[in-house]
């Protein structure tokens, strides 16, 4: 695991030199450029990236290769992080510790700094990607509009917490968190022309680790103090919201996010014992184990 | 152009039953489904679509090859009008004579929907397209991010009014309207491997086309009736906007627009003549003598 700490902040300096290059290729200007800038060099552990270039290492193909793929997966991430902040959304003033997006360009820029990077996103994945567009891309695009992150969005807006089971949850969640890591992990294996077998055990790895970390999001929120998490805490609890702990208990909670994590390393047994393995067994074992 | 409007009329039949079977073969559940549905359904003269669908007989290529590109250039529109429409933006109420998306879904959807449409224009690339990726997917991905509409709404949102000349308005056009006029045009050529030659010619198609409409939108806002129009008029008038009638008056703003129209035509010059060609042609002329 120490391993993991160091290799993910060696990547994490590789990826944002790469996303600086993509945005700064593009060629965008004035406030909407600074915009775009200012949430997608926020910082973050840029897991998603970080999970395509271990999938790429794994698979034994180019880290090149992968870059554009790994890099739009952040600006789709960015993106929706911005809009989820949105007044009309989430309403939060706080981003990682740094005022959210529309609190510094107004709401107007925000909306469209969120659109421009959604659109981008596929940008870098044509003008500087080399791989399987319509395999990989149908992925990619799968993630990010009405059957992925916006459903679960949606979902997440309408569905009212006396109605949330772990059920609905799971469904939330998966919608909204996993299907992006689906894309980061599955789909970066199929723009790099990966066997379907490959694919189809990545497709599990990226829902396990997605659902496990959503649940650990719901315990952190009980149990950490803000300078850990970064942002407010106990604010679940404070909107009575249907959280994991709150339907079930913190250690049954951690107990289910165990068990989404063994099943996501098991999934992992269809690829040959090596390093990158490894990474991405301890990836899906950080998440259990984070405090931020 | 009596063959012309019958011409559209024909093809806006079938392109709204791409759209639909498209939207729908996406399986988007509940609300999103029905917000992206109302405003993807809510009509318009389907110009883009149209506009690409003619290049690809013009081309003598087939109608299928070109359908999902066609139609993702529409989910685009309709995403920039739904977010354009926002009370952040333009706060306008309705739209095409029905109430805008955030007046019948509620903001937080009205962004997802467009957020969804945004993406899942790509999607439809993908699951549906089988183009040129990644010769036709840099057009379409170019006219609708930061490198187009996007900076076109911001340069929109933020220069302000006593600073806009010919020139800024132009500038401002040409990304709001003119570049997904392009890829609508030249995109598509790219789209079905066109030669850069016919590229080329397509793109300063594309890109008159594309400023004469502006103008002429400015040039209806004054002379046109709410009836005619099937929006306020007036409006930019009244909020004293710095437009081409107001800049340089309605004799001169219909020259300038006559002139894009005249290049615009001069520029199709590089295909035989024939009927598809006429077509086009017609389009930059309708284009200037339209009522709506």
């Amino acid at each position: 695991m120490g391993n993991l700490i160091e290799l993910m902040k060696k990547e994490k300096a590789t990826i944002e030199k790469y996303l600086d290059l993509y945005l700064e290729s593009l060629h965008i200007q004035g406030v909407l450029h600074d915009a775009m800038k200012y949430s997608l060099s926020a910082g973050g552990k840029r897991i998603r990236p970080f999970l395509a270039i271990a999938v790429s290492q794994l698979l034994g193909k180019s880290r090149e290769l992968v870059m554009p793929y790994a890099c739009a997966l952040e600006f789709i991430h960015t993106f929706s992080l911005i809009h989820d902040d949105l007044p009309a959304l989430d309403n939060d003033d706080l981003r990682r510790g740094k005022p959210s997006n529309h609190k510094v360009f107004g709401e107007d820029i925000a909306i469209l700094a969120g659109d421009a990077l959604n659109s981008d996103a596929f940008s870098v994945l044509f003008e500087f990607g080399e791989g399987n567009f319509q395999k990989g891309g149908r992925f990619f695009a799968r993630a990010v509009g009405g059957r992925g992150i916006g459903i679960g969005q949606t979902k997440d807006c309408t569905i009212p917490e006396s109605e949330r089971t772990v059920e609905v949850l799971d469904d939330i969640n998966y919608y909204k968190t996993a299907m992006l890591l689906i894309a980061a992990t599955a789909g970066a294996a199929a723009w790099l022309d990966a066997s379907d077998e490959k694919i189809a055990a990545l497709d599990e790895y990226g829902r396990h680790i997605g659902l496990a970390f959503q649940i650990t999001d719901d315990i952190l929120d009980v149990t950490s103090t803000p300078e850990e998490l970064g942002k407010g805490v106990g604010v679940d609890a404070m909107l009575h919201k249907a959280t994991y702990p709150a339907l079930i208990g913190i250690e049954k909670s951690r107990e289910v996010a165990a068990r989404h994590v063994d099943l996501a390393v098991k999934s992992l047994e269809v690829f040959e014992k090596n390093d990158w393995r490894d990474a991405l067994g301890d990836v899906a074992t950080y998440i259990l184990n984070r405090s931020n």
